[in-house]
């Protein structure tokens, strides 16, 4: 029988203390969580009185070093991911880091070869991968079903968020702790999904705005317009300061489209390509005949557990990544792409220059200013996932 | 009792046919058609065997100064219309135009301001302004139901359209036949209804795509970012290439937001203001009640005959008109300055430089090609209203 995962997590505030408590509860098979490590002496209090038996550490590289983990999950600030799945990739220590990758692509491709050398098994925590609705409709799209991408819509701004939530803690909605603001933090998964299921724009426009709903100095909208090779179209809209929000996805293709709305994913589907038939036709605005499926998620995804279930099992028996690590470059990508678009009023080609959104983030870091509202308050919610992290419809 | 109303239709191509079928079968109460005219000889042979006893022209200055109409309907090509509604108005003849109201806007102005002097009464049939659901909108929007606008988004693209229908007429999808593609065609009312429910925004940034699905040299496919004064966005898509296509709007307010797809408007009210609420709450993310009803299009909208009717109540009763023809610029505005957008590879404000957007324009038709598809057919459907007119869910 395969050797269990000893795992340790590194960051358990409220994201990394849901993934304790989960392989604590041995809801992942395989898995034994055996340390966890925070630089906060609450949190470690916490993990004291609740993960009996777990060692704790206030040092992310005694953990790595302690010779007690096989594989770490890395739920720390933004900005730490590729230091720590770094060290720990050298150090032959698999790796599941939280999204984002990092904050930019640079320090994230550099990651990614290191990852890459060290022959670590490394997963990023895209849990919305895991969405029966998303897997179908991107099944759906990549054997050409829907033909040759048209166009691409998602109207993603059910990511409300109140004043409080901004400043419950000094790096959230700030350039230095989070990179970014709905971007970086909200949408991730959003960004993911949506290259997973199409693939890569080759440019990108987008329009951000600064606070426009709280007092921050990141952005809390943003539109994304983006161009695919085949002259495919892609609009990417979100907000944290709409109620009660929408998420709706939209995907034309040559051969039909597919919508994801409420939980429910529809697929009306042509018999022949639209192109040929827009050539040949003689009818100027024919009714054409079309097969339409809908297909209704009874069930929640496997979600986080999911993740961790397949990170276990890629290192105990080989099993292909849902999501590898190195795939947290994409979405973080669209999200540099955006914001340099934002910054420079114009379009942005992909792959991004990687040294010129650096130079430009540093521009931005250096010129912001002090976070407008003061830290209200804390959560209180530890050790449990948060349906807020699951997809809402 | 209030005197007849003897119409005249300028123009009695698919439009204007439909438009004088009408008023000869006396579907408008206190109309009478009394003349009708083309430069198309055929078209007049269809009028003498369909339309008896009307007065047939060939020149529309005869028919103006014929004394006896005292109102026309004009349905020739764009570029027409304002030339033919000025000489109206001159004539001291109420006057009925087809949208768009021209293909620019300083035209445009010209002819509303000697409308405004002429006195007559001038109307446009943006015939999708009897919506029942657009209206309903409007109404909620503009006392205040769904706040301060947030967000205004619309995927109107069931305009499906094949190579035939462009190939139908020599006119059709060019600069100089009809001064742009889809924005200029199938989505003057699209626009108009925009504006109409929530005011003009401030300014644009639009993509336009040449020929994407078509040979031809204008944009069948069209994204339009739009901001307003208060920060609010608006973001408007369309095209001719896609089947079956959506149309779905979204408006996004401080008080709830409103969703219209399918012949369905949604709306969805908040208790408080969500901008006070923001600021105020403890919560993070909170679930806030709202109130949601629904209403569903059950009768088809009075359309073209609507605004007939309209018209003529308006010269008989002095009626107020529902689509005032000075109202015809703020949707030729839009349409307008993303093209000058387009063009510039920048934002445009609004309103538009007007002799800005003429230049732009004349270069355009300067450096026009040849349509790439020879004419293939004609349409035989005359003297009918066509489905392609009505809101089409």
């Amino acid at each position: 029988m395969e050797q269990i995962v000893n795992i340790g997590v590194v960051g358990i505030g409220n994201m990394g203390s849901a993934h304790g408590m989960s392989l604590y509860k041995n809801k992942v098979k395989g898995c034994k969580l055996v340390a966890v490590c925070d630089s906060d002496e609450k949190r470690l209090q916490w993990a004291k009185s609740n993960l009996k038996g777990v060692k704790c550490f206030n040092d992310y590289h005694e953990l790595i070093n302690s010779g007690i983990v096989n594989a770490i999950v890395v739920a720390t600030p933004h900005p730490m991911h590729p230091v720590i799945v770094e060290e720990a990739c050298k150090n032959g220590i698999h790796v599941l880091t939280e999204k984002p990758a990092g904050v930019d692509v640079k320090t994230v491709a550099h990651m990614n070869q290191v990852a890459k050398e060290s022959g670590v098994v490394f997963s990023i925590m895209y849990n919305q991968r895991t969405n029966p609705l998303y897997t179908e409709l991107r099944r759906v799209f990549q054997n050409g079903d829907l033909g040759q991408l048209v166009r691409f819509n998602w109207i993603i701004n059910n990511w409300y968020r109140t004043d409080a939530y901004y400043a419950s803690g000094d790096w959230r909605a700030t350039w230095d702790g989070e990179g970014g603001g709905v971007l970086m933090n909200q949408c991730p998964h959003n960004l993911d999904i949506w290259q997973w299921i199409t693939g890569m724009p080759i440019r990108i426009r987008a329009f951000c705005h600064k606070g426009l709903f709280h007092p921050i100095d990141v952005e809390d909208s943003a539109e994304i317009f983006a161009e695919y090779e085949n002259g495919a179209i892609g609009i990417f809209q979100t907000s944290t300061g709409e109620y009660p929000g929408t998420n709706r996805m939209e995907i034309s293709g040559t051969r039909g489209k597919a919508v994801i709305e409420n939980g429910k994913l529809t697929i009306t589907l042509l018999k022949e390509d639209l192109m040929e038939y827009t050539k040949n036709s003689k009818e100027f605005m024919p009714k054409i005949d079309v097969d339409e499926r809908t297909i209704i998620q009874e069930e929640p995804e496997s979600a986080h557990i999911g993740i961790l279930q397949n990170f276990s099992n890629a290192i105990r028996k080989g099993e292909p990544l849902l999501s590898p690590g190195e795939e947290g470059i994409y979405g973080l990508s669209l999200a540099n792409a955006a914001y340099l678009s934002w910054w420079k009023n114009d379009f942005v080609n992909l792959p991004l220059d990687e040294d010129e959104y650096l130079h430009f983030l540093q521009s931005i870091k250096n010129s912001n200013h002090e976070k407008h509202i003061k830290t209200l308050c804390e959560d209180g919610s530890y050790g449990e996932y948060s349906n807020r992290w699951k997809v809402k419809w």
